[in-house]
């Protein structure tokens, strides 16, 4: 007898990317900034730790609301912390979608999205994806109609590409919210500014965004959601009472008040990638042009497998990506390269070199 | 057209203790230890502050999963960390209980167990505690019988009482799991040792522990469960990958290695919590002896709400609690108040003697 409910039963878990616990690798699989994090998030933290650490924090972290606030020009009544984005997806699953209801996402993606509709017993469908990226909207429509939660990450992960606004609006669920998975956002050449939450349809849309990649927080694990008020308002009913420690309030705060530090290190990071995409091409590779703070890419002879573990061998770490059933029921498969350091990337690049 | 899950629509949301985020307060009203942590724990976050924030945490904590074993002489398998025991409590819910199965508590105790069963479509049953807050377990069997989860606090709260492992074991579902919620388990006489989950229905019953109260870490948000790696297993599918961040990860490990620390904050507090006991009985209040950091206290008065009221007139705040249909369908009110410094004490019970 199990005592599990069977949807939690029957998933086998969501596999995050390989996080080795020692030194010694030059890791380009996650996604993270390979630079550190502003120094005034280093003095927030120390502040705070020297501060009331033994009393609850505020549950509705009002600093950081307000800083998020300023840097869109909204209310700070639209914006809702979390625990890291990913806290954002699985409130939004709990908030807006019942058993057997449909969630729908493009393909390949982000496939976390149908882990969070299984143990929501919740139903997912892939919107296949053109093998250019761009979108079948005729083939998606249906889907989107039916969908309780569209989820569209922008720029895209495993391709790195990004959609317009105008795509965006096409994918708006008649009855049901929209969600844009802005965890890259930072990184595009036209960083979004939340001008889709002030369209007609800007009622169902929730922008979902994280400090894990442009403001270099992956372990501090905070991220943030806007949306109409009304939508924050339900959304605040699910999350835990306190979901955000006081740390990491005071440091997201801090790094969102550091906006200089984050830019100046988006553009170091998309220089790098302009640089990566060139020596990939030139060894041989199809690189997709990314807007985001890594590289999709294949190679001509197919071996991603092999090219995989004879890097990790030399220890360094891509991502393997297999997607089977793409579009024309097709596998899609490549490498998904994080923009490290130039160091890393030249180090990644002389390897690459000795093993094609 | 509300775009939210009924449930969700349906709910008011859970309403924590009052935070005032300003200075100036005598805050006797959620339970937070008066007394700082660890300054391990300080020197751990600075350390990781200046380390490498900008990559992922450990998505199982394995340091942190290592010194609960110690402590408790288990293996690290039987350990999940959890961003506070209110993430805990969510996980359990979602692990376990499908919409419209039931999950049962003692009533009067902490209510939300059933904010949490709205939130996933479940049912829930108060079992009425008698007036002297012991079980009857004729009355409650019948609920035990049929639950999914059993949620039991021990000590429980707002009495402050605490149930002995023989009463515990007559309330283990036959077929679900039972919940045992230490948060305050570090302030009774004789801690638990997690002796329970070595009878033959260990491998139903997940005890869930807080580094709010004891470790003095409401801030940092940090609580552990222990059972059988089993159900370890199927609940670690259930939380987000990096559910605990970098920070908390280094503190909470720090925090638990320190039991010197800890258990002479505790000592303390128990001490002060005799005097309180001693006090509030010559100003002419009930007070029912406590195994935790807090008194639950009554007036023949009756006149709860204008104490409180007066008291918070004065930058005092304690706990007014109201449970209607109790047993024999009666209301159970009075304060819970936490035990504060000597000092906070001192100030209560000075402005108690001009207010009666």
């Amino acid at each position: 007898m199990s005592l599990f409910r069977p949807d939690v039963e029957r998933i086998a878990g969501y596999v995050p990317g390989e996080q080795p616990q020692v030194d010694g690798w030059t890791k380009l699989n996650t996604n993270e900034n390979p630079y550190p994090p502003s120094p005034r998030v280093v003095s927030a933290i120390r502040q705070a730790a020297e501060g009331r650490l033994n009393v609850y924090p505020d549950p509705v972290g009002t600093g950081v609301r307000k800083a998020v606030a300023e840097l869109f020009g909204l209310d700070p009544d639209w914006v809702l912390p979390t625990n890291g984005s990913d806290e954002a997806l699985t409130i939004l699953l709990r908030s807006f979608v019942d058993p057997r209801e449909l969630i729908s996402y493009p393909y390949p993606s982000y496939i976390l999205y149908e882990t969070l509709a299984d143990l929501q017993g919740a139903r997912h469908e892939r919107m296949l994806l053109n093998p250019d990226w761009t979108w079948n909207l005729d083939a998606a429509r249906p889907l989107v109609e039916q969908s309780k939660l569209v989820f569209v990450p922008n720029p895209n992960s495993p391709s790195g590409t990004r959609w317009s606004d105008e795509t965006l609006l096409k994918l708006i669920p008649p009855r049901g919210v929209f969600v844009l998975d802005e965890a890259y956002g930072d990184f595009a050449d036209e960083p979004h500014q939340m001008q889709l939450l002030h369209t007609d349809a800007g009622r169902q849309i929730v922008v979902t965004r994280s400090l894990s990649k442009s403001y270099s927080l992956a372990g501090l694990r905070f991220g943030f959601s806007i949306a109409h008020p009304d939508l924050i308002a339900g959304m605040r009913k699910v999350k835990d009472s306190y979901n955000c420690d006081m740390i990491s309030l005071a440091a997201a705060e801090a790094a969102i008040r550091d906006q200089e530090w984050m830019r100046a290190n988006r553009d170091r990071i998309v220089a790098t990638r302009q640089r990566l995409a060139t020596a990939l091409a030139d060894l041989g590779f199809d690189v997709e042009p990314s807007q985001a703070n890594f590289v999709w890419t294949t190679h001509s002879s197919g071996e991603h497998r092999d090219i995989y573990t004879r890097l990790k061998e030399r220890k360094i770490l891509v991502r393997l990506m297999t997607f089977p059933e793409a579009i024309g029921g097709k596998t899609v498969e490549g490498l998904r390269i994080t923009v490290g350091t130039d160091d890393q990337i030249d180090r990644l690049l002389e390897v690459l070199g000795e093993i094609l």
